[in-house]
């Protein structure tokens, strides 16, 4: 698949993913999502990689490493918006090439290469990949007849599905040119410009074909997407102790991957799968169950951690973490606690750019952005989010969302001050402290 | 003892005892207390029984396994209320027996039936237990001369006793006829006609025999006797485990049952004398001290439970449970804590139908009833109860009790948001991160 | 060094190190300050020693064992104030002798006393002593030439110091008499006349030599001294294991002093420098590091204790206590925690007699004084103080010192009840159940 150009769409930006940041960026056993896809990419053959991104994510994508004997260039979006606009800023750079456009936030099984490999070797004018849904998606359908596209209805109508088949961004185009002619074709100012292309190609009389796939679809839409994709990662670890100092009253029990420089304290337990990037410390007593925890990561003294991704320097002690997203640089105090369940045992719901929806998570904790601290004794009620930069102080329990760059703290002092009545003789205290002990 | 029918009374119900709902069937080392009484009854020689149920608990009644070999028939009490009508309501099925009347939450000792067994050998008239009390109880007082009962004074003025010696409800007669005739010639609305009936019949002649007890009694008037009826079972015990796994850093101290289905996971500590009913779960770095836990519970992580009684089917996690009655069905969220000690060190009180009342403890911690769920970080205060089907939201301290049926929840937030002016720049952050560290 | 009278000056009392009582009774290794200091004093040959103390403070040092054959006298200060007063009070016991006049609370090392003894060989009319101090510190300054002090400047400007000598209360007088003149002549009613007394000296003539000393220097102006002073003592252990129970699955790393009775339960860690002083008990996984622990105290399970001075008769569990000072008496309830680091990073203030000072600290906790008690689930702010017979209520965020005998609550309740609208059906309860198990 040498003569493929693969253009990697990375500019794009969503508030719906907030308080994620760059999506992209967000690093799965230890390498960020961008990564593994340029990685999955040249372990099928294809060598050459266009990198669409923004302004926003420039220096961060710059500090990437992409493989040695792969060309991978970054370029800054036009200022054309969504696909259309990452095809076009790419388009200087087609010199001839096929063109498979690929949505890196889309995590998909190695198979789909294969097949799609199985089925370039066909020379097909064009192929899109279908994956059978269950239930709705709010994506485009494809309609098909005899492994040809005939249609693609972008988010119709749940009750008039065209087909089972929802488009995952991995298009192939071996006609790159007049991939290009067709958008410029489509006048129109919204985003979908590339959408409609497709439509004018298949009038046209390009032949689509249609890549069925049943494998594993991860996309990072909100923000708590992120534990189903540190789940698939995780699904497909085998046990690896790098370099690590493990005390021998510790447990690593099931497919656990410790990094180099990780140390277990006494009594710990690690449950797998569980991943734990360089240089953390798993403290005494603290059991990691089921969970991703990055570089340089505390989980100190007393804390669980269960079915969660942890990012990179986070610092914890004597907390609860359960089905939660922390992103880098956060810490909790002691006693904080993130609620992963509701009382009424009822879906977790979460507000996303002001609509409170649904997460179809009977359990769900929180999702952190970077650089928070929690007090101690804070709880969070499952669901919230938190922004970047933003506090909550100590004893709060937060029921809402708090924006980047906020402190949520107790109103006044939540307590008055009297003068105590009661006398603790030294007797008496003798007799209350014998009392405690038992 | 072939000839005797024994009438259970469990037909009465009480508000003093909320929020424990059918305090007959709280359940202690696997039984519902009927049944303990039931097979004692059977062990002791007594096949013929009736018990005495109401249309609340008829349902529940019906569930019950009573033990083989035995003639156990449940009648639901007529209108008339107290004793008198429990006794009326069976009296059909009495065909010229000798009578037993058995309060079953009255816990008493094998030995009180085998010293009733060898008075019963005498053939008396009657025979009413006295314990001897060396304070006030406000129960029935019996007066005796030559071990033949003079008088019984119900509730006499503590300033006056008659005796020490209190009437536990274990009454024998000879002839249940004159009895229920005796019932019916006294003529009052109230709910002692029972209580009336004994004075006839020592009036007219009938020898009712003292039969003295000094051994445990145990009685469920207030909930957080609970306790100590659970101390009494867990005082018995040997040690036993059934098919149960056990982690080999697990230690298990003392007299402790675990029946079968039970998982003791990694450093966790049981400490004797402890009951563990089927297919409960221990969790990592748990410690049961001397308590009394139901079946399917999961005792999570990093909980600690100290003298208190756990129905069945109770979840926690990073709890301290101390001296409480937590009935079935409930779950506390992480950091949840049940204090059981003032700040004063001083006897905890109890609201029971609106007065408050010294519990006799200076250590006693919460009583929950069923399906209830408390949240995370939230707080009860000594001597609070919690009705049925109630919710406890995250962050409360709950000072008073709260009812079947309800939600306690902060106070609108408990904080509120400001801009946070502090910016963690990444060497910031570094430099923090780095000093939590240590 | 038979010759010297040491004069030993603990009959102060300052606002400043409140809630510290008496500091010179704080208690160190298993000895009070003003013992080590006397034992120090003696271990050097100096066996003629003046305690001057004050009328609040007498019992408690009747109390106190000095060494055997070391001739100690108790003596109340007069009313006069300051060190001047010291001084005249025991001058009526000076016979010829030789003065030494020593502030006990000023912490030095042995090496101190071995190079005054090697001074003192060469027969000097005064010896002061001068430490070098690398930033400025609010005391007495001294200026030298070849070895002989030309001026004592007391607290000078600090953009225009004499020297980097700060002045250690270590001040040896050949003839006390003199002194006693010097410091008659002075006419002030400040508390200062002894400092000006030796300037008088100095006029005269007197030849003062300079003692410069490197070592360590601790101070307890302020109570978070007590944590340097203590971290001074623990850096010199060596570990030392009297009659202990030490559980075979608890870990004892470093050095660390378990005095006899100590008892040390399953999975616990002490990771050393650490003392435990006599019939204390560390529960199931607590963890000590750096800290130390007086007698009878009770660290319970699952409690954290790091670079803490805990004084006697405490009792904890399923606490965090960092960077604290706790003295004698107190008891936190489950899950109280000690917050040691702002959210910010920022060094921690604390209110000193009105106004807020910085410690010094990025890494402080809270000061507690005597026979204090805090409530379940509450929350101490870095650097916050509590006084002694308080109490500190359940769920309460104390941000704000609390004065002695003074109870800070929550304002009302802090919650409201509704009623709960969600009903837990048997089968939704067991659905709800199943979940919370995984």
């Amino acid at each position: 698949m040498k003569k493929i150009q693969a253009l990697l769409l990375a500019g794009g930006s969503s508030t719906r993913v907030w308080p994620v940041e760059n999506k992209l960026l967000v690093s799965f056993l230890g390498q960020p999502l961008i990564l593994h896809s340029v990685n999955q990419l040249y372990r099928k053959g294809i060598r050459d990689i266009i990198v669409i991104i923004n302004k926003n994510n420039e220096n961060a994508f710059k500090q990437l490493e992409f493989p040695k004997g792969c060309t991978v260039k970054t370029i800054i979006q036009d200022k054309q918006p969504g696909m259309a606009g990452a095809i076009t800023s790419a388009a200087p750079y087609w010199k001839g090439k096929k063109i498979l456009i690929v949505g890196p936030s889309d995590i998909v099984e190695d198979y789909l290469l294969d097949e799609f490999a199985a089925l370039y070797a066909k020379d097909p004018q064009a192929v899109l990949v279908g994956k059978h849904m269950e239930e709705y998606f709010p994506g485009g359908y494809l309609a098909e007849r005899d492994g040809v596209i005939t249609e693609i209805v972008e988010k119709p109508d749940p009750a008039n599905l065209p087909s089972s088949l929802v488009n995952i961004v991995f298009d192939y185009w071996q006609d790159a040119d007049s991939l290009l002619s067709a958008i410029n074709e489509v006048r129109t100012g919204r985003d979908d410009r590339y959408e409609k292309a497709k439509e004018v190609l298949i009038k046209k009389g390009t032949v689509i074909k249609l890549l069925p796939y049943n494998g594993y679809w991860g996309y990072l839409k909100y923000p708590w997407h992120v534990l189903a994709i540190s789940d698939f990662y995780l699904s497909g670890i085998k046990k690896r102790l790098g370099k690590v100092k493990i005390d021998k009253s510790a447990k690593i029990e099931g497919e656990v991957i410790l990094e180099d420089g990780v140390t277990i304290l006494e009594n710990a337990k690690i449950a797998g799968p569980a991943f734990i990037g360089r240089n953390s410390l798993v403290g005494q007593n603290a059991l990691i169950r089921q969970s991703h925890i990055g570089n340089n990561a505390v989980i100190g003294y007393s804390t669980e951690i269960v079915r969660s991704y942890i990012g990179h320097n986070c610092w914890f002690h004597h907390n609860f973490i359960g089905d939660s997203v922390v992103l880098d640089n956060n810490s909790l105090g002691s006693g904080a606690v993130i609620a992963n369940y509701r009382l009424d045992g009822g879906m977790v719901k979460s507000e996303v750019n002001g609509n409170l929806l649904s997460t179809g998570r009977i359990k769900l904790g929180a999702v952190i952005g970077r650089n928070s601290r929690l007090g101690v004794n804070c709880s969070l009620m499952p669901g919230v989010k938190i922004g970047s930069n933003s506090f909550v102080g100590s004893g709060v329990c937060l029921d809402k969302d708090l924006p980047d760059q906020s402190f949520a703290l107790l109103k006044n002092a939540n307590y008055e001050v009297r003068k105590n009545r009661v006398v603790l003789t030294s007797k008496a205290m003798q007799k209350n402290l014998e009392a405690l002990k038992y």
